[in-house]
């Protein structure tokens, strides 16, 4: 029920998976507004939604059928493998832990956004990008290990390479908590630590994972997003105020939309899952369109195939019993 | 002398600049690669050059002919009236608290970054884009009131809209730093506080002045920069893959060539004056080309025409008399 543009873009990516896939969607809100035309797409439905100015812990608690804990409540009964949502992201987080829980070990799930890379198909890993404002070493930790299996299964890169986002690349940089990450990191054999990364690098190919904090992950994604937003439209501006820029701009409109719309549109790329999240949840875009949100089923069914959320407790678990 | 293309975009945009002003340039460096061909400019010599890659609070005290530490003696004589850089911003900082030292109440003095906007002429300022890992809600006060009068100087703008950068625009959003700041700065008349801004709105005209510690500036600052320069390879790679794209791209290049190279190339953006420092000081990116170096040397011009020095010195010392 939740995002931008509301349920339509929601059902018109679940016609479009089906047609391409064996799995079935569960369409959980408001029967009026949710419509199948396929076999495999049936409607739940939930009287109450959470929209997007609420506050989600409050909310949550006061709405037990809201769309987001319907979804849940699917999941956690068998009834669904998975929740994809376009909706309130911090009522997805509550309403997931509330439902679900969260993996043994793991206080708060990070959210794993994707960012296109230059010269390279496969995205870029970047978590937290907005769950925990203030992350200790040990969550960064995890947080690495828990990327690092998550970029395996998507990227199907048998060794991701790991770094931790910080304001250069000198050993001397960063603050006292991603110091002392930087150096638990180093020593730890089940990942692959290349070292700090500078924001300017993360949408190159230098790293398949970008550790941070929510805070810090939250600007460069906005920044990232921001500014490919701005570039567009001063470059589309710049074309329009002459003959000559408006005819290249005629020329080179279809292959400029197909690649904002596309890769390079940060806001559009495919679902980010809340790892650490006793279940499979992807939380899309508010702006996402109907691709984006196709993109998200397809990473869904991806990750649930690959049996992400087991091999992250497993992993998990290993970790916590290690560090005592 | 430092750079990325050394000393020769340097001399260029001197030679530009004193076309335009009746300020006379001092060219600090090796006399062998530094040339005048103007009256206005004259070259002093100095025999060490600190390096992009050197330590700089070791190498700036172990090297007192190091350019950098010249010119700001130069500052300091009465020589000069404002230092302008491409070098190694550490260096700079560093040999400028060593030769001017700081404002009093000021610890370290904050990078105050220009970012272009959508929309405006105008840049918005972005401050601490680097120099101060971790700050207090305090040194945020006086960032804030520095940036304002920064930008009052530089935009024309009597009443500049100030903004912390933070997670989110709700009150509950930020960690315990951002909302203790934005307490303080929502009590104090001098500054016209508009709340918290998040990165994607940053180059959209909604601030004029955006606040934040130096860590998260230099994500927003590398961010913004990685992503614009990312976009643009993107985009000419995209249009190179078909004929039609190809002409396209012929058509349009030098509009878009203009607009990267000018406004929206962030890394070319004029020049970040070190404020705080007890004497002019503009720093200016390891990128920049003779433009770039052309307008820090009218930012120099103008801030020391209007006496941004004194004016941030007295403003900084009301705040701390009232603040006791």
């Amino acid at each position: 029920m939740g995002g931008d543009f509301g349920p339509s873009v929601i059902v018109e990516a679940a016609h479009r998976f089906v047609e391409q896939s064996c799995s079935e969607i569960l369409l959980v809100g408001d029967p009026k507004q949710l419509t199948s035309a396929s076999d495999s797409i049936k409607v739940v439905p939930a009287s109450e939604v959470v929209e997007m100015h609420e506050s989600p812990s409050t909310v949550v608690r006061t709405k037990p059928q809201a769309s987001i804990r319907v979804a849940f409540q699917l999941l956690r009964n068998g009834g669904a493998q998975a929740v994809v949502s376009t909706g309130n992201s911090g009522a997805m987080m509550v309403a997931g832990i509330m439902e679900l829980g969260t993996i043994k070990g793991i206080a708060r799930p990070a959210i794993a956004a994707l960012l296109p890379r230059l010269g390279r198909d496969e995205p870029v890993v970047l978590l937290d990008s907005g769950a925990n404002v203030d992350c200790s070493a040990h969550q960064l930790l995890q947080f690495a290990l828990m990327g690092s299996h998550y970029a395996r299964l998507l990227l199907g890169d048998e060794q991701p390479r790991v770094a931790l986002l910080s304001n250069g690349t000198e050993e001397s940089k960063g603050n006292d908590v991603l110091r002392a990450a930087s150096r638990i990191l180093a020593a730890e054999r089940r990942i692959q630590f290349i070292g700090y990364i500078e924001a300017n690098e993360v949408m190159r190919d230098r790293a398949d994972v970008v550790v941070c904090d929510g805070f810090t992950g939250n600007v460069m994604l906005k920044a990232a997003e921001g500014t490919a937003h701005v570039v567009r439209e001063a470059v589309e501006q710049g074309l329009r105020s002459s003959l000559r820029g408006r005819m290249g701009l005629a020329l080179a409109a279809p292959i400029l939309r197909k690649l904002f719309r596309g890769r390079f549109d940060p806001a559009a790329y495919g679902g980010a899952p809340l790892l650490g999240l006793e279940g499979l949840a992807i939380v899309c875009h508010g702006a996402s369109n109907s691709n984006a949100v196709l993109n998200a089923l397809r990473v869904a069914e991806r990750c649930h195939r690959q049996r992400l959320v087991r091999e992250l407790s497993t992993a998990i678990e290993l970790l916590e019993a290690e560090m005592g």
